[in-house]
């Protein structure tokens, strides 16, 4: 089975997390909308399956993956069906709901990140809410990057299997999104992350152990890879950097 | 099996989403937090697992749910866990995916409802950050609840098993959720609310018909139901409700 993932063509945002999970697995995936329209993709196609009025299941919001017949949207409901099927995740219920648990703290986390240069409306421009952006940056760096890292720290450190995972003793797609994770806040805040890593020595040995899986190496150095930029989830905004 | 919940005793809050399924599954639980610490309970009890330095898999925040040998966290998780248990979702693989994707929007949204009095910093007092609430809730109402709520409803719609409700022919946990939402709104932001259900009857509608069911009425009824107020998730600040 090909799958069909559909997320916005020019940013890495919730889509990368599931791209990361799509190239560990090997699976056979097209990226619709980074695809000409020629050929039945662009953002047009992505817009017909969002406007969804003939759907039984319409997304809110990309990404979503067409798996067969399946339609399924949210970042961490598509990596809990994709993780079943690619040794992603445990196959038991008590891993597979533990992974999940880890993966909907992350998308707690990633919203966090986002609001740090939209604090006010995603409708507005960051350059509208740049004094709102600076309070909350602050207090996100000082209070709620450590407790999130610091609880994926001890998370690992409790791991029974070892603490070079977060769920058990294999990689699962967890470790995938930590490891955008780091990646992204060390692209956005470096100077805050420098300091703060220096207690979170297991996440970013994770970090970089995942860089260096085979096929996560050569997904990082192909184009299907993003850079990060200013208009994704994670920005670099000097002033924020504090 | 007895289940026990953990969550903080005097508000709703997130726990609430979990309570209404529990109460509507007639589960035998026990709200741990709101018990006598002379009894184990109290929000002692909460913090011990919280805290978690011995536990396989420590929870990052409440609610979590103690489920035999289990310990899940994360809201949408512990509802995908006993939607399963109960009847309250789709037993096949399509359909429970599809209410965990809707369970997941309706976490969206309330991010988004608590960060119109919190925008700066959940650390921050709600008088600390008033004029960016203003800023936000305004764009919240005015844009973000008629599309969150317009899905909700253009859903409805298109259920190819009836508009009574979210997934298939039967209540489910989502139904429950949603009833949450709109009865949280109505609290928080009751001229906007007047005026943005014009267009939801399919919504208003479940709401009603949620309120009704026996068991849930009888819940809404007894003391266990606690009344919303200005700490939780849905407040009501006069100057927010434009």
């Amino acid at each position: 089975m090909r799958y069909e993932l559909y997320y916005w063509p020019s940013i890495q945002g919730r889509g990368e997390f599931v791209r990361l999970a799509l190239e560990e697995a090997g699976a056979d995936y097209r990226d619709v909308a980074r695809e000409p329209e020629a050929r039945g993709g662009g953002v047009a196609a992505l817009l017909r399956l969002l406007e969804g009025r003939r759907l039984e299941r319409p997304p809110f919001a990309p990404p979503f993956l067409k798996a067969g017949r399946l339609l399924i949207a949210q970042t961490a409901n598509i990596l809990l069906y994709l993780g079943g099927r690619h040794g992603l995740a445990p196959a038991g219920e008590a891993g597979r709901l533990w992974a999940h648990q880890l993966q909907l703290t992350i998308a707690d986390l990633v919203q966090e990140i986002h609001d740090t240069h939209h604090p006010i409306s995603v409708e507005l421009y960051y350059e509208d809410q740049r004094d709102e952006a600076r309070r909350r940056a602050a207090g996100f760096l000082a209070r709620r990057v450590p407790r999130f890292l610091g609880y994926f720290e001890q998370v690992m450190a409790q791991n029974p299997s070892g603490d070079r995972h977060l769920v058990g003793a294999r990689p699962s797609y967890v470790d995938l999104s930590l490891f955008q994770i780091v990646a992204g806040l060390r692209y956005a805040f470096p100077k805050a992350m420098a300091r703060l890593e220096r207690k979170l020595p297991r996440v970013v040995a994770l970090h970089d152990r995942v860089a260096v899986r085979p096929r996560i190496a050569a997904y990082l150095a192909s184009e299907r890879r993003l850079p990060f930029g200013e208009e994704g989830i994670f920005r670099h905004y000097g002033e924020l950097d504090v």
